[in-house]
Formats: C-alpha cells, structure tokens, sequence
C-alpha cells in the first residue's frame, strides 16, 4: 500500500503566538516564516490580519516572502474579517483564507447567543464569501471536539457545498480523549456527503497532554492535514507539537502516512522559536528537549553502550542532535564511566574500573553531575592510592 | 457501574531522579515523600538501593517515614539486589520490592546475551527470592513494549505463579502508538493464566509524547495501576505525568475509572519538585505549566468572560490555582481589556472602550504583554486626549 501524504500545517506564528509574552515582531515573524518554508511545512498560517496592524503587516510581508508553502491568515465568520484578510494576503503565491465559527452548544449558546440554523448560514456565508477572492478556503468548526457529531457532519456538508477545501476539526479546549476524536473523523469520513472534496484537519490542544495523541489518532482515521506548533507553543497547554507528529509518522512506517518535513532540521526550529519567543523548552520534552537523547540511569547507558537501539529508536541525527550523551550521575553504571575514560583518553582494565567506580560514586553522591574534570580528579586520587 | 480505582504508582524519586542534573539529596527526597503520602499516591517507589549508598540511606529513611502509602524499592532480577532492597525497605509498614528483567528480542540477545528460557527463569526465580522477604512483589517486563505478546504472557504466568502482586508492563524506549498499547494490556488480560492474581501496570515513557495517551489506553484496556511522576520527569523525554493522569481520570467520568489523589495538591506539588530538581517545567505544560489557565487572545477571552466553561474544562481551583488569569497582549479583544480596566477600577462606556482599545493596540503593538501601569498611561493618554 503506498503511504499517504499527511499534510502539515503550522501555526506557531498564530495560534502560537499567542501566548502571553510571545508576541514576535514583524522581522522575527519573516525570520521564522522563512526558516519553515525550507522545513518544508505545507501550509504556513501567518496571522489573524483584522486582530491588530502589526498582525496585517507580517500577514503581508510573509505572504511576499514564502515560496512554496501555502499562506494562510485567520478570519471570523464575518466580511470585514475576510476582506482585510484578502488584502494581506494579496501577493501570496498559494494563499488561503481560514475562516470558521463555533458550533457547539456551549459556543452557540454562550458566545453567540444564536441557534444552530442561524449558524449553519453563517459558515456557508462566510465559505462563499471568502471564495470571491481565493479558491483555498479552509473552515474551522470551534470546539467540534464538544460538537454533536450529526450536526457537526451537517456544517461540514453546507461548507463543502459553499467551497471549503480544508475541514478543520477543532478541539479547542483539549478535552477529547483520542479514542473520541479518531472516532469523530471517521464519523465525518463516512456520514459527510461530499467529503471527497476536501481534506479533514486535525487541530488539538493539549490541555490534558493528549494534542499529539488526539491529532494522530484523527490521521489514522483518514483526516489528512495536521495543524501544529513548533514546541508545541499555544495559548494555555499548547497545540500539538509538530516536532512529536513528524517523528511519529516517520517512525511508524506501518501507518502508511508520511510527511515532507526534513526532521534534520526540527532541533534547529525548535531553538530558534524558544529564543525568539522567550519560551523555555523543558529538558524532558519529547524529541527537542534537552534531554531527549541523554541517558544517565547505570542500566540504561549499559544497554545503550552495548547496541543504541536497545533504548534510542530514533538516530538523535535524525533530528538535527549530533550524538546522544552519557551523562555520570549516582545512577551511572561501570560501563558508562568505563566509556567516559576512554572518551577522555584512559583504557582501563576491569580491576581498575572496580576501585575507580567506588571512588566515583562517593563523588557522585556529592555533586549532581560528574563532569570531566571531576574524572581527572577521581583518576589522581586513585591513583595515588595505588600508588 | 461502580467507579474502579486505578492506583498512582509515583517513581519521581527513582526514575524521575534518573536524570542528568536532578540527583537528590535524602532530605530534599524526604520533603517530597511526605507530600507524595500527603497526596494520596499508593505506592512511592523510593530509589534503587543497590545503586548507591545515598539511594539506600533514602529508601531506607523513606520507609520510616511514610505513613499510608506502600513504599517500593527497584532491583535487578539477581539476589545481591533484592537482599539490599530488602534491607532498605525493612522499616517500610507496606514494603514492596520491584525486580524485573528485559523480555524484548533486543534486551535478551544484546543485553543479556541470553535465551528466552533462561530469561523465564531467572524472571521467575528472582519473584520467588523476593517472596522470601516480602508479600508484595512486582515485577517488570522491560521493553515490554516490542516484546513480542504470545512470550510476554509467558512471562506474565510464570511470575504470577512466582508470587508476583503486580505485573508492570514498560514501554521502555517510548515506542508504543495508545492502540498499540491498549491492546497488548488487553491481550495480557485475555490470556495470561491466573491474571485475577495479579494487577496489570502501565509504564510509559514520553519520547514520542505519547506517555499520558499509552497509560489512558493501558487503564481502558484493563490496567489498574499507573506508574508517573510529578511534571512527567524522567529519563529522556520523561515518564507519563502523575497530573495529566489524575485530571483525565477526574475529567472523563464516563471511563468509569478513578484516582485518590487529592488533586487541589498537584500545583503545588509540581513547583515543589520543579524547583528541587532544578528542571523548570515549560509554561505551556498541561495542567500545571504556568500559562495552563492563562488567555490572551481576544476570541478566547471573550469566551471566558462570557462563560469560563466555553474554554476551560477544568476549574482551576481544582488543581490549586487560584484564578485564570487575563493576559493583555496585541491579540486581546475589547472585552478583555474592558475587563482587565474594571479590575483595576474604571468602568467604561462603550465609546470610551472603542477609544481606549485604539490606544491599546498602538501599547500592544510595541511590548509583548500590556501590564497595568500601562493601562494607567493608556488611561491618562486618552483622557487627555478627549480632555
């Protein structure tokens, strides 16, 4: 069977811009638009144009500057959303027009104070609207995580009709479990009449830590395009981490989906988006974090001594980190310290790692981490002993 | 139906420690086995004993101290460590000793340079020396993950016949997608002999991000016991996070399934740990980073206004945050900065607002978060303004 293009959509410069505290000026914004378009990201939502000047200008200037990813700017289900929308989006090669409203009940009844009929016309305006000016137009359905999924099928089957390409399934508070979501998709897949005519979106937050989850379990069931965020950025817990989809994909081979992202250059993103946002990575993030590829635990760095595979199942260089590290702590083994000498130019026999790893461990109960001057240190004084 | 209780099984102090710059002292461990008791946990795995001097002192020390929860220490599956870990835990009012050995093809031929027989054995003989010391006795599967399941329920038998109380089922390397993993519990709980004996346990690590996602699917598919830690620390990417856990277990009543963590701890918990391992937790983490219940954008926060439950599924008070905070930046709306103005003492007309916001996005457009001294100059700047 041959393997399915999942199509990736990034939204670190919208919906992971806003963040408290992440706002990026219009020069970063193109620094990093320039850098995912290489990333070979599909489509590049550049902003929320209506939200503020500085939103339109980038809006605008990224449009002039990308290549080959699709351009997209974010609107309500409104005209003058759409119209400003347009404007700056006017010199993008490949624009697209994100526009969408809530659909739940909760989003129906408490933010619009509207009923369902009212808002079925609505999205089918505001699709045909948008059509005037571009022939890609994506509709977002807000929180169709807590949307019934019949009328949710309904919504989708009026914008089809109206010109959609893209149907993107919010869960906007985070809230499904992936079971949940990939049954939602597959809903929509079997009960949409038209769904041929375009592509399902998966857009998940993670506010219970299920976004990466939520997003492929929706691939699986045959939504092909991912909206995500490098490090996962976003308001509260974040989107999905595009970081964690690229890599899942790319190791499941057996779910036949893939993505043209070139992983090589993931580690490089994910740095360049934390200094420029000021937002810290945690060390424990999954493939980006500083310690996504460090071992300090004695059982582990045996095994990984012995044959990386045994606990690595990604080659750190995949994704743009040149070796994984052997880290000394009071948990490291013989082994590891044993291949830490001879990093730093000692062979040792087993008799001599005996009585160094004994002293090694009184160091290591002392300090956090052993680090190489602390070896040197450890190698006189045994020395001396022996001598 | 009656709610199941599925056990927290908190490693923070053993596989959450295993990471470089993270070691403990025995006192900064004894603060945070008390306020794991204090939470509700069930059992605290402790440390390692037989890996160092200082792990033994706190196992040790740890046993005296805790009061309610079963106190867990982890061995290899050979007699020299299980005699330690005995010795550690002899204080312990609920002792359990955790020893285990590698099952996947990879762990036996480069790990072991062993057969399957042979590891079968030495799995079953080392629960059986265990048994000698304590009642409680669980064993791990490692890289139970790619072991293949027909031999893993081998496995699983032969240690139940042992005396084994709890069967832990690593995904060691991270590997696992949720179905995946769900179903290996479910084949283990479909064909493992005597399984009723025994409670199946989920053991997740994060390097694909998909820890949480895994250990759901483990507890759906039969598992009654969930191994975490405190902010998802660990190794790599990291263990399943305790809070992420607890909240989905409490959020999706439907799943029928419950924890007797208090909650309303795990705030406090998370920077507790957070600022003694020195590992910073990134603000967009879910449940406890520090922008979980933060909104900036304008869309959103009207929704919050409006009715908080529109975007947030958890009060924040649940997990012991005071109040979701209103984040002023180029992306808030008029209704968040009118909001934003009443807290800080002027109510504003709607034309007033129109001129204020104005004002607002020219702030909003130069700094990255609007604070209130700032709203004051916006204040001042229009009032001279229509003065």
């Amino acid at each position: 069977m041959n393997s399915e293009k999942i199509e990736i959509f990034d939204t670190t410069l919208r919906d992971g811009e806003q963040v408290p505290g992440c706002k990026l000026n219009t020069k970063q914004k193109l620094i990093i638009a320039e850098r995912l378009d290489k990333l070979g990201i599909d489509v590049i939502e550049a902003g929320f144009p209506i939200s503020s000047p500085g939103d339109f200008e980038s809006v605008s200037e990224i449009s002039k500057l990308v290549k080959n990813a699709k351009v997209c700017g974010l609107t309500r289900a409104n005209k003058k959303d759409i119209d400003v929308a347009a404007d700056a989006l006017r010199y993008a090669k490949r624009p697209r027009i994100h526009t969408g409203i809530g659909t739940s009940d909760s989003h129906i009844q408490y933010k619009f104070n509207s009923t369902r009929e009212d808002i079925l016309e609505r999205a089918a305006d505001a699709v045909k609207y948008a059509k005037s000016y571009v022939e890609d137009v994506e509709f977002y359905a807000e929180d169709a995580g807590r949307t019934d999924n019949a009328f949710l099928a309904r919504v989708c089957e009026e914008v089809i009709k109206a010109g959609a390409t893209v149907l993107n399934i919010p869960d906007t508070t985070g809230y499904c479990l992936p079971e949940e979501y990939g049954e939602k998709i597959k809903y929509l897949k079997e009960n949409v009449k038209g769904i041929e005519k375009a592509i399902i979106s998966c857009h998940c937050h993670n506010d219970l830590g299920l976004a990466t989850a939520n997003s492929i379990a929706g691939a699986i069931n045959g939504a092909r395009q991912i909206e995500c965020t490098i490090n996962g950025l976003g308001e509260r817990a974040g989107n999905t981490a595009l970081e964690e989809v690229v890599m899942i994909l790319k190791q499941h081979k057996d779910l036949n989906l893939h993505t043209d992202i070139n992983s090589r250059m993931l580690n490089e993103m994910s740095l360049m988006v934390s200094d420029l946002m000021g937002m810290p990575v945690q060390p424990n993030k999954a493939i980006v974090g500083a310690n996504a590829f460090a071992h300090s635990s004695g059982i582990h760095q045996d095994g990984v001594i012995k044959n990386r595979e045994t606990y690595e199942i990604i080659d750190p260089e995949e994704v743009g980190v040149n070796a994984s590290s052997i880290i000394l702590t009071a948990r490291s083994g013989r082994s590891a310290l044993a291949y830490r000498f001879k990093h730093i130019g000692y062979d040792i026999t087993k008799n001599e790692l005996d009585f160094l790893y004994q002293e090694f461990l009184k160091v290591a109960d002392q300090k956090k981490e052993v680090k190489n001057n602390d070896l040197y240190m450890i190698m006189e004084t045994c020395s001396r002993k022996i001598g």
